[in-house]
């Protein structure tokens, strides 16, 4: 067993560096034009290898992927709406949302009215520009804000999509942190998206931060990071990785953990997995404001991990949930919109959460009848006094009263209603003193 | 298994005309004096023999039935209490209320206050006639309003009840509707009650409505329709069909399905058989008022057939509640009291719970690794757009989730809090896809 | 079996005798100096076997018991400091809780200043004496008022404690009432507290009462009352009953059941056994304003008896909880603390639970096809009308109707929301009618 230390040592980085840094690598993605394939996500992979050791993979156009396959490779070089007077109304160089995510190519010159069936806005919120992307249907298309459509005049348009759609690959990269066991934790990050900071540069950005501090530590789990494109990336990590599925016992998809928002847990499809159980408690303990859904089959890549045929323990952890906030896939999920201390939280929150899996396991008291005479053990002493001293001792009795090898730490925290932390620290010293062993040591 | 349809075409008379037919066909049985054996039961069973296949039994005086023995056969020609002037102050001809049921032949004269022991009246309700019975201990007797009574002279009456109490039978209607299977579903309602309205020509006139309906598809369950007299029918219909009893996969009483009072469902004594479970959610996704209420053994005749040694899975449907509304057991239970669009909506509930029911089943996901394409296999084509196709969206990801073999469609709609038929809907297109086989088809 | 009308016999007791004779009880041991050994101890033990038969044990200092070693015996003759005008300014004499329950003797001259750290006040409750012991550390020390306290003139003071800390036992005593069966019942009352009322020698009349009833009547299971002193009586008895342990089938502790406030209920480790079932049955049904709790591994004794190495079915039956009301643990837990009619109230809810554990069994119903007719066998007879009458009836058909061998007594009473009493009753007249049979009688 690992060092009950490490997630409370980690959750002492607590000087919002670790925020600054990770809005920093944040603002430096931002500006890349991602999607499912292509160089945008090589690109946005590499940057994510500087920091963490990242395996990466190609896998080829049409490539059998479960019911999947493969698409054709997309990159982008440019792409405008030119006015009559030779002015770019429209263009990518400005935001990579502007074009139609897996747009076909085009070179054309055309009406407004022929053109505008291909202008996507929002109506509602006239000054965003919104997230569209077309992957599995040949289409093109531009996306802008209503207002500015508005100001189009009727007349010849040029426009120029400069893009291919060709064989190629499917990108994506994975860092795997050598624990004890062969026993996996999965932490899922989409990496497709472009211009959008919250959905998922956030992620991906907590994800390395994590990845970095479990390096600095020993763990008992094999930690295993994907950085991948949503969906088509998830299904193809699972086709070629069937055999391991099974060794995941915790798993998290990590999306929108950047924003100012409450905290929302999705729950795996099992709904009373390891890791339901630790996030509830870790948020319930937090005092954070927070809440906790039930699992359903919409969503991100849960939606994969989850799937009948694989049905892996593996939640979704957010702050705003995707699709219940305005600036959700429009040009408002900007750098402006996550938060330095939010990213933090997130990422201290994480860190409780893993303490909690890493540390838990099942007990057995061993001086099961009567309650063992603590005070000659010498386990009150520098207790100090008061409402801590009380809890602790309470902890003591909580522990020793319940390890009869049928209920887990988090099992005693969770009818205690006490912190892990404290019920972990209470294990420790019972352990010491020769009152408790672990049950599951093999 | 029958076409999906059924049901749903059912539920599209809503004309109004289903109402107005099952009044009308109220009205012509209201003035019948029925009771638990007699020419007037017969006679509502020869109604009801016109308009579905009818079997009748006739069950001789003496014969045991469980614990209980076929009583006496009572027939009433005339009955009246006539003052010295000549008047008949109370008069069988103008309410059938008016005698005790089940009363002795008597005719004499007597003094008020001799009479008086044998008049009831509801003094809080003085304006209307009790129901009173007594079935099991020979007695007379006459029944009126509070107010008529006060108004009755001291003096010397003549009494007349023309009755007889003799050997006969007690008779029942039995309409089966062969399906698919041996598996039978139990419709069961008392006809043994004189002129009151709710309780129950209201259950019969939906029940008879509610087989017509299903002679005019085909169906998988076979249906059995009871027109039984009250606790001894269903005894005797018990006693002589204990073999047949275990086939009884659903059931329900109906009754005082004409008020216009909210739904009321008291669940089987299982209370989690597929009938509660499937009543329950129509009433919850139809968004009529209605609650929901545990079983305990006093009410209809689902206290015999959840009797400890049948425990079959029949509830009691109803609108208002027996017992607990004023007009109940008075004549205050009449014809304006039943409302054709009150008896329409119930039947409409009803054709919604027989298509659960009946299209319940489990499937399996035959690609359940990872969400299976649905875009290239044409699922989401003329689906239309909004809030409706996202529903039916989430319905074929519900589906596919959900169908491991364990979960049956009842379930699924459950967890996503849909409408049956929308999951219903999204199966139907995941087995014509070829992504769904029914696990129990044989 | 037992009559089932022991415990509503009991229950008639309402004359207040009861409550005043615990009163009364209750003052006569007040003064005593008890502690978890010595003569106080034993003199207490003695009055207690002046009512009941007792069973004295005395366990050598020294003895191992489970984690444990007997401890010295402590005796105390006199106490006091004593100011340079010879005044007793603490007195040992004067209320027992002046000292610290066993301070080891000292004799001598010291200034207000050394004396000082071995002084205990209450400065909150400035007017109370506090409650103190040090069992396993060596100590010596007073308490007293925190306003005398203040009274204290600088200067030098004689400081006596008479006591002794030698070897010779522990004293315990035990009343066992043979029932039927050797599966035994459990009533534990710690007896080592000095002069407080509540907590606990409330407990001991109350248990002294009971028994008496008990002895009186005959009983299925036997009775097992434990007056022992707090933690290491309790220990010490597990100790040297190791094998009896698993014959308790039922257990509660007592104390704190003379003051005015809400019952409270504390269940056992289990949650969900039957003496936790049937107190809370019992309180609810009793409509007096109470509690439930779960355990938790702090309070009295059943810390030792839910020890999860013997696990027994010991809740923790109060009024007030411990250490929750302002005159725990202090000089104001005294004799007008505990009123005669609560002592009763308190005794009447016992007897009561009593009966269920007494009277509690499963049945079968001989007729369980259909309802059996109850008429004809006299079972509505004599039963008066009204709101009674209908839910003794309605208890009638709740006991045919749940006695299929699954469901015992308490079970129905706990379906049907009714006194177990009336389910007990209606269950009585249905055997004699040879409806029902007792399934688990050898």
């Amino acid at each position: 067993m690992p060092d009950v230390k490490i997630a409370e040592a980690l959750l002492m980085d607590t000087t919002g560096a670790a925020g600054e840094r990770m809005h920093a690598l944040i603002a430096s993605l931002y500006p890349i034009c991602r999607s499912i394939t292509g160089d945008g996500l090589r690109e946005t992979l590499a940057r994510i290898g500087e920091r963490i050791p990242l395996a990466i993979s190609e896998v080829p156009t049409g490539t059998p992927v479960l019911d999947w396959t493969v698409p054709r490779e997309w990159n982008i070089r440019d792409a405008y709406v030119k006015s009559a007077a030779g002015e770019r109304v429209i263009d990518f160089g400005r935001h990579t949302l502007h074009v139609l995510n897996y747009s076909v190519p085009i070179h054309a010159r055309m009406s407004l009215d022929a053109l505008r069936p291909h202008l996507h806005t929002l109506p509602d919120q006239p000054g965003l520009i919104p997230y569209r992307t077309s992957y599995y249907r040949d289409a093109w298309g531009f996306c802008l804000a209503h207002n500015d459509l508005l100001k189009l005049q009727a007349g010849e348009y040029e426009v120029c999509i400069d893009s291919t759609l060709q064989p190629g690959s499917l990108t994506y990269g994975e860092c795997v942190l050598q624990g004890e066991t062969e026993d996996e934790v999965l932490i899922s990050c989409h990496v497709c998206h472009p211009s959008l900071a919250d959905d998922n540069l956030s992620g991906i950005a907590v994800a390395i931060e994590l990845a970095q501090r479990l390096m600095a530590q020993p763990h008992h789990f094999t930690y295993r990071f994907l950085f991948i494109p949503g969906t088509i990336g998830a299904i193809t990590w699972l086709a070629r990785n069937e055999a391991r599925a099974p060794q995941v016992k915790h798993g998290l998809v990590l999306t929108c953990v950047g924003d100012a928002g409450a905290f929302t847990y999705k729950r795996s499809r099992r709904g009373d997995a390891a890791i339901d159980r630790a996030v509830a408690h870790v948020l319930a303990q937090s005092g954070h404001p927070h809440r906790i859904i039930d699992f359903f089959p919409y969503g991100y890549d849960e939606r994969q991990y989850c799937s009948p045929g694989f049905d892996l323990p593996v939640g979704c952890f957010m702050r705003s949930q995707h699709g219940t906030f305005p600036e959700y896939h429009t040009s408002a999920d900007n750098l402006n919109f996550v938060k330095p201390a939010a990213l933090e939280q997130s990422l201290d929150m994480l860190c409780a959460v893993i303490d909690v899996i890493e540390r838990d396991g099942v007990y057995i008291n061993l001086s099961p009848k009567g309650e063992p005479q603590l005070g000659k053990r010498g386990l009150y002493e520098g207790l100090g006094a008061g409402a801590d001293r009380r809890q602790y001792e309470l902890a003591l009795l909580w522990v020793l009263n319940q390890s009869d090898g049928r209920h887990s730490l988090l099992d005693i925290a969770e009818r205690a209603a006490m912190p892990f932390s404290l019920v972990a620290r209470a294990t420790d010293a019972l352990e010491k003193a020769n009152l408790l062993k672990r049950s599951d040591t093999t």
